[in-house]
């Protein structure tokens, strides 16, 4: 994760253009909620996807870095608007109180908006149109778009706060767990990976390629998050442990048991991989990059 | 308005493609907000744009109705969000009750993400790639996006919820009155004009003689609105009237008085014409949507 400093600063940059005194506030809540020390794997992702078709390391920069930093936007949004008060109700994240209880609910929510839709004009504005064809950046940001609506990000937290029995008693399936993850969680991941081929200059098949791999790895990275939830210590995680047990959340452990999860994320990962060997050596850094989700302490 | 029945059925369409069971709710809670009879003023806007600078009626709706499409699913989803409970807490919109009063703030705060979301995914998808240059979509989906953020609809709104003494009790002067309705009501029609002209084949300079125009009328459009909260029924607004004074909030007819601020409409929607005075009777249905900004009586 060598890239993070380069993209925390780039992070910083999309906020830092205040209009004061007015917009403070909300720059500086949006700051903190981009800061709040994330992994940043969704741009990893994206980086490592374009380096594998770009002819150098700084070209697949140029191409996919805004689209990089667009995506970690996206998902700091929706960790605001998840951690709400009507929705999952969260005080602490990455070890730290969580937008609303430092800023307010009005000012996390309206934060969350403008990640949102800053993250598009990052996107929009700061592709090099003479590195990439326009075209695929509106490819891009149709894809990006695409994973956070109703068939996405949005759609998987609803049915999450439907199987949580928000409104009303509903046994959960394996099905219904596998779309929460795979529209929550898996969505944005392979958005990550396809534009960042993409971008590099992929085909549409190898573009396929990686859609696959990213969606298996989606999939295990959630199953990872479950097992740490019962192994892990508040400490580790940053954020309350043992939290889905005692709200008696369907996860994968309480499904298939400690081992049985542990089996299917390497079952994921090690199918994922499969999807990457065309690739060769080339795939390495996203191989590394395959493990280190599953294998991460928090 | 005669376009109000094509625009409600796309806007229709924008949510049918439902991915039954898990996503119902949404979907409903998204179709509810965007049907709930707005005027349509930003689509009709941005049409109106176009047909000034394309070739034919036809080619400017081909061009600019994506767009004008995205301009309402945005509009919308920020008037969700500012009715919420931990903002202007507002149970009545358009004479139906507010989205979270209707599917609760968990669903409301999530369509509107939704929205948000699928309205760029609509730009950067529907709209022809074949009649009009990608760079151009790509200007127009940085434009949309940027008036959003901290410098548009969500910086205004901060600003609106500071001067209401949310965060301690707070002076409020003509320009912080003036920069919340630049960006939480001009903005985002400056935009729709603006990406009208841009779609239907504007020059720079063209273009800039529209978004002057636009800001005018956005101010006049607040102004109008103002107005109407002090001298309209409840039942003709669909809202609860006189709710700002209720609130003590700070409004032209406070700042102006009653004839001052209709004088100020005038004046602001006279400059604007005068923007529109190169274009000759080509500007025709701009100048009539002009007038009926600040005649209307909801």
């Amino acid at each position: 994760m060598s890239k993070q400093p380069v993209l925390n600063a780039m992070l910083l940059e999309t906020v830092v253009s205040r209009d004061p005194p007015n917009t403070d506030l909300v720059s500086e809540c949006m700051e903190y909620s981009l800061m709040a020390g994330g992994k940043r794997v969704r741009p990893v992702l994206c980086l490592a996807a374009a380096e594998m078709f770009a002819a150098s390391k700084e070209e697949a920069e140029e191409a996919a870095l805004p689209t990089a930093i667009a995506l970690e936007m996206i998902h700091t949004m929706s960790l605001m608007h998840d951690d709400l008060p009507s929705m999952d109700n969260d005080d602490l994240r990455r070890g730290k109180p969580t937008s609303h209880v430092k800023y307010g609910e009005d000012l996390a929510i309206l934060a969350g908006d403008g990640l949102l839709s800053t993250s598009f004009q990052w996107i929009a504005e700061k592709t090099p149109q003479d590195k990439v064809d326009p075209s695929k950046i509106l490819d891009v940001i149709a894809r990006v778009s695409g994973c956070v609506g109703a068939k996405g990000l949005v759609g998987g937290q609803v049915l999450d706060l439907l199987c949580e029995g928000k409104r009303g008693k509903r046994d959960v399936t394996v099905d219904d767990l596998k779309w929460i993850h795979t529209h929550k969680t898996a969505a944005l991941l392979v958005a990550s990976v396809a534009c960042g081929a993409i971008l590099g200059g992929a085909n549409e098949e190898e573009v396929e390629a990686c859609e696959k791999f990213a969606l298996n790895i989606g999939l295990a990275f959630q199953v990872a998050d479950d097992i740490l939830d019962v192994t892990g210590t508040t400490e580790d995680l940053g954020k309350t442990a043992a939290k889905d047990l005692d709200a008696d959340k369907t996860t994968y452990p309480k499904l298939l048991g400690l081992d049985g999860a542990r089996a299917e994320a390497v079952r994921l990962t090690e199918e994922a991989k499969g999807f990457m060997e065309p690739f060769g050596d080339r795939a390495i850094p996203l191989l590394a990059l395959a493990d280190y989700i599953i294998d991460r302490k928090n």
